[in-house]
């Protein structure tokens, strides 16, 4: 799995105040946690924080002086998003988001190919949250077509089929088991497969439960990223039971604590 | 789910001692405790503590007097099956097992019919255990194939991939989820597909761990049935909250709880 920490965005209270202060303590905070607990990539969020583009650039410096860690730049502003990857060092990287919006593909491709990042595509466009498992596919297969035929190569596309509150709306939950598996037959080997986990847990009293038990059955369909909270002990000890039982990880005995070590617990 | 309490099987010290000396109290205690915790049938073992089938019978009407539930009768023995089935009043009933061996199919599904039980179907034959998908999937349609010549309606059919300790056959973990949701294509709607789900956490320290999160990762891809721990709180609620994703069960913000009372809790 690719577990991407959530953590530096700005919907927390201590990261919007650290982006408009321009105190870096906070962000400092949880980019060394978040590497601790094992992240793959830090997602990079300034949200509603901010409209400047610079601001973005200025969280990105001040998570890449702290950690070594890949960054998600994570914005819907595709000028915030080319100001987060100007201002990046060497380190992998990941645009988080397009859709399947042609404008927005058409903008954010080309910039992926430019900063050699990865890209990751939200199955959703101009018409909004997609209601059912079709429209998922139909978007995905269409930020994937263009990202391919423009030269990105699938092991550096991200799908995500749109991960629903499941209090709100349940039916969306298996649709998006399904969208999980029908994405893993777009191309062999698959592109990556991410969601933003902590979305299904919205407002229910059992959120841990319900967020680690979608990851599992999300992981038995094929999902190989999340954007999640890499700092919940649980959510790790999950995935390395998974990975166990999809034997993509070789059992010991001492298995979770095998794999919290490898990713620097 | 169909949940299958497993304990009352001589495998276990205090119901191979019950049979033996034909003391009730043991057998009386799990099956009330097993049906309070929700067990939709309570599997009845002899196992190596009898030779003799009028042990099962016995065990089926200690079971049977005690409560209400569906029953299970779980012999290798045809003549401990039949034995087991003539002592049972007219509550439903299940097989378990019959494998694809032609001369143990050509024995336990006329007496399916004839004593209107469902039948429990293991994917193996007389080479042994699979160690593959594809032997599984050949051996599963054979019972299916048989079964429903004979008049038997696939939802009386159970077919089981056969679990293997993940400790000694780490490999097979993957292959008995592909296995799952291969079985589903069989008819629709599919066959009941089962799993006798302790196999898996054999000698294993993070035993429970690893027993939920298989669980949860079959039932995403077709599971609906288990011979497990009914006791256990924790599979319990790993069961509600895999259903809740699935949109089997409706969302309330107590689902956990509300699932416990449906089942007698």
């Amino acid at each position: 799995m690719i577990l991407i920490g959530e953590r530096i965005n700005a919907g927390f209270k201590d990261i919007k105040a650290a982006i408009q202060e321009k105190d870096p303590t906070a962000v400092v905070k949880w980019a060394v946690a978040q590497t601790e607990a094992g992240a793959d990539y830090l997602d990079v969020n300034i949200g509603a924080a901010s409209r400047d583009p610079a601001d973005m650039a200025w969280l990105v410096n001040v998570v890449q002086e702290a950690v070594p860690t890949k960054i998600a730049v994570d914005s819907t502003k595709v000028e915030a998003v080319e100001a987060g990857l100007e201002a990046l060092d060497d380190r992998g990287r990941l645009i988080n988001s397009t859709t399947a919006d042609p404008d927005k593909l058409a903008k954010l491709i080309p910039l992926a190919i430019k900063h050699g990042a990865s890209l990751l595509g939200l199955a959703m466009d101009d018409r909004g949250s997609p209601q059912n498992v079709e429209r998922r596919v139909e978007n995905a297969a269409m930020v994937f077509m263009a990202a391919v035929e423009a030269g990105l190569d699938p092991d550096r596309l991200f799908l995500d089929p749109i991960l629903m509150p499941i209090k709100f709306m349940q039916e969306q939950a298996p649709n998006v088991l399904e969208a999980i598996e029908q994405f893993t037959h777009l191309s062999d080997p698959s592109p990556h497969i991410s969601v933003g986990l902590s979305n299904i847990g919205n407002k229910v009293p059992e959120r841990g439960r319900v967020i680690r038990t979608f990851l599992i059955m999300a992981m038995a369909r094929g999902l190989d990223a999340a954007i999640c909270d890499v700092m919940d002990p649980e959510t790790i000890a999950a995935v390395a039971t998974a990975e166990l039982i999809l034997n993509q990880e070789i059992y010991s005995d001492s298995y979770v604590r095998a794999f919290e070590a490898r990713r620097g617990l």
